[in-house]
């Protein structure tokens, strides 16, 4: 039997692009930081976003079926831990940066590295998170291509220029 | 409508863990790099990881019902080259590296930053692809902490030591 805080520290060693994650609707727009993203299938082209049923904003996602996954350059540690501030509001969040729209709605980081914009498919429950699959229907691509990666607890920035 | 090729270029974008994902049975030891790899929840301790049907491995996994997810450090690109290599059988992968067992006899990479053993307890199939939703049974955590990350199209390193 793996403890929760075992399985916690070993995650921590899975390093991850960092994502801004967002939704709009009636209930307006939302949206938190998540690292459990991944692509699934160029045909059709399918992400994943794993989200925890507890976070503020599941609900929204749930009821507005569209999100947009943001990818985070160097620059945007700010907006990262911005968006997983629990001293901060919606509001608050979205006015840390400059926004736009593709093609649901969903807000578009204006300067992300990249932009995913989706229709939410399928949504799986599995234990204390949903795992949305989605749908990508647009894209955004900026410049400059450097990322932001998360690992040991830590943000690290990986560069365009080839490090290894 | 994304084009497959935009997809791919996009995705390229979204940095991640480079891992060597293995399966035992009775055909053997069995296995290929992934990156699409990622934590789900910790109660249950679960993980997913997407994998190509078409891939030579996938139908062992399928049978296998277990896997192992190795998460590389910065020392295996090798390694990775190897599963990732068209060109070499098992046989000829597994020789690259020195490898154990934990619980459920999926090859564990000895020297990996950490290793996931799982029980595969759900499959889903999506487009050419499968995600495999798999329990956490075993880890295995070493030092140092120096991770390999894929980020357009090259390797990086990230450090224990905090960069940014």
């Amino acid at each position: 039997m793996i403890e929760s805080a075992d399985f916690k520290n070993a995650m921590s060693l899975l390093a991850s692009a960092v994502n801004v994650v967002t939704t709009a609707g009636t209930s307006g727009r939302h949206g938190l930081t998540a690292s459990a993203v991944c692509s699934v299938t160029d045909t059709p082209p399918t992400l994943l976003v794993c989200m925890n049923q507890s976070s503020r904003s599941h609900a929204h996602f749930i009821e507005n079926k569209i999100l947009c996954v943001n990818v985070l350059s160097a620059q945007h540690e700010q907006i990262s831990n911005a968006f997983a501030s629990s001293k901060l509001n919606s509001e608050q969040r979205f006015k840390q940066a400059a926004w736009t729209e593709l093609e649901t709605g969903s807000p578009v980081l204006k300067d992300a590295l990249v932009s995913f914009d989706c229709e939410i498919e399928h949504i799986q429950q599995v234990g204390t998170h949903s795992v949305f699959m989605c749908r990508v229907i647009a894209i955004q691509q900026n410049h400059p291509k450097e990322g932001l990666v998360y690992f040991n607890r830590a943000y690290h920035y990986v560069s365009e220029v080839e490090l290894v």
